[in-house]
């Protein structure tokens, strides 16, 4: 079948009900537009595992905070509708604001422990907002599998805990995070910076990189790794002010202090005015 | 087909997922069992209106506050399987504590605008539980349509606003509460009343009736209603300690001043240990 595009919940459901009765397995890959080979690659995993591939594009207010960038985010609806078509995506649900929130939601959904830490503590309303977008999206389009990005590692596990705490009948996958030729993670943000930012940007991945190979030989205890990132970052990305860096349990989210693996370090970094984060899982 | 019950959500759903797979319409009684006429209305609500009629039996403890009734609420599965049989029910669920919550749930879901009225002032944590628990049963039996009593309207309408702002293709059924002979409105927990509370109790709905004449005869001013229901009560359920009287509007369940319909007075009295609730929609 051709790509569809849909902007209303109500011609997409009769679609999604429409294949769920012919018993088809649908993926959904939730994205807010400005596709690049990051979300490719989501959809490339959806492709290879479900018969039903949707995107949805919808750049979701309420995970936006009252100075952020929702007015600017980039908006690029038709370079998107033809990467969804070259990725062999079935139906891409595009809705109004209008049309996800006619009214302003009464209803609140979150998961209070993972969403107050690491980009949690200077970004308090966010994973609120996305926990609020994903329940919607999951019962609008009835998915059985939803497809994350681990660059966005800690809204992947927000969702995927929610998902099983609310009985979503829906299997979560993170894929890994896709990365440009010198380890900047694709991010739409990216298009943010400047000649200059750009160049300091990759400095996030070599210092996490560093951290990498400091608890894979000997296990230093984490405020020893962090400073060695801190040291990188100040060292390759002077002008950078430093969100957070953080040596977390993966699963909890929690600060440790011995770094055996499993290890998230994750860290969040401003270049200008532009808010860039990155993550590696150190496992064996 | 014959009824059948289902006490884990791996077996409930492979069924659910076939009678999707036939295009069957599906609905779904939500009870904590103890069932009485107020339930066996709903169920024959969904009996008309549905293929498939699914009726969960679930004493929910993340809605019983921590000094609440959660021990000692009646459990009398036989006495329920046995009404659902005659109500010709297809699938019960029965779960077990551990089959719902596996691990405490670290996702909250709430309408805060609407759990901190009425009931939800003296039991604050009470519809927050409520919508976890309506949330897990509406994603693992995916039902086209859900029916609750109006006998618990507060609850009735946090559902539909959470099932609205969720975007569950799920249609909610507000089914009129069913009496007694005298006007006392079902309820498991009139077990608990001693004879002489068991008197008493009609005073609930007597007064509640006055307050309508009131209003439909000559809209006074909510405060001058109010007293009439507290006078009332205060002559037929003497040793009645009153929650709240309340006179609100429907949809925000916001108090109001001027009593011109729709208006809903709602009350919360406890007789001994025993709290009731009750509460009628004043409408043209």
């Amino acid at each position: 079948m051709s790509m569809q595009t849909h902007e209303t919940i109500g011609s997409l459901r009769s679609q999604i009900v429409q294949a769920r009765r012919f018993g088809r397995r649908i993926g959904l890959v939730p994205t807010m537009g400005a596709l690049h080979a990051g979300h490719v690659s989501l959809i490339q995993a959806a492709r290879r595992e479900c018969d039903t591939v949707v995107v949805s594009i919808f750049v979701n207010p309420t995970q936006f905070g009252p100075h952020e960038d929702l007015a600017r985010y980039p908006r690029t609806p038709q370079q998107d509708l033809q990467m969804c078509h070259q990725a062999g995506v079935d139906l891409v649900f595009m809705p109004s604001v209008a049309e996800m929130y006619p009214a302003p939601s009464a209803t609140e959904v979150n998961v209070p422990a993972l969403a107050g830490r690491l980009c949690g503590i200077s970004r308090p309303w966010h994973f609120a907002g996305v926990c609020l977008a994903a329940a919607k999206l999951f019962n609008i389009v009835q998915p059985d599998v939803a497809y994350f990005g681990a660059k966005d590692f800690q809204q992947a596990i927000i969702i995927r805990r929610m998902a099983q705490d609310l009985n979503f009948p829906i299997r979560i996958v993170i894929c890994p995070t896709v990365r440009e030729a010198d380890g900047l993670a694709m991010s739409t943000r990216n298009s943010y910076l400047s000649p200059a930012e750009r160049q300091a940007a990759p400095g996030l991945y070599e210092s996490l990189q560093i951290a990498r190979e400091m608890i894979l030989q000997r296990q230093p205890p984490a405020g020893e790794v962090i400073q060695a990132i801190r040291d990188h970052l100040a060292r390759r990305a002077p002008g950078g002010q430093i969100d957070y860096v953080r040596l977390a349990n993966p699963d909890t989210l929690e600060d440790v202090e011995k770094t055996e693996p499993p290890v998230l370090a994750a860290l969040a970094v401003k270049l200008g005015s532009t808010r860039l984060i990155d993550s590696v899982l150190v496992d064996r």
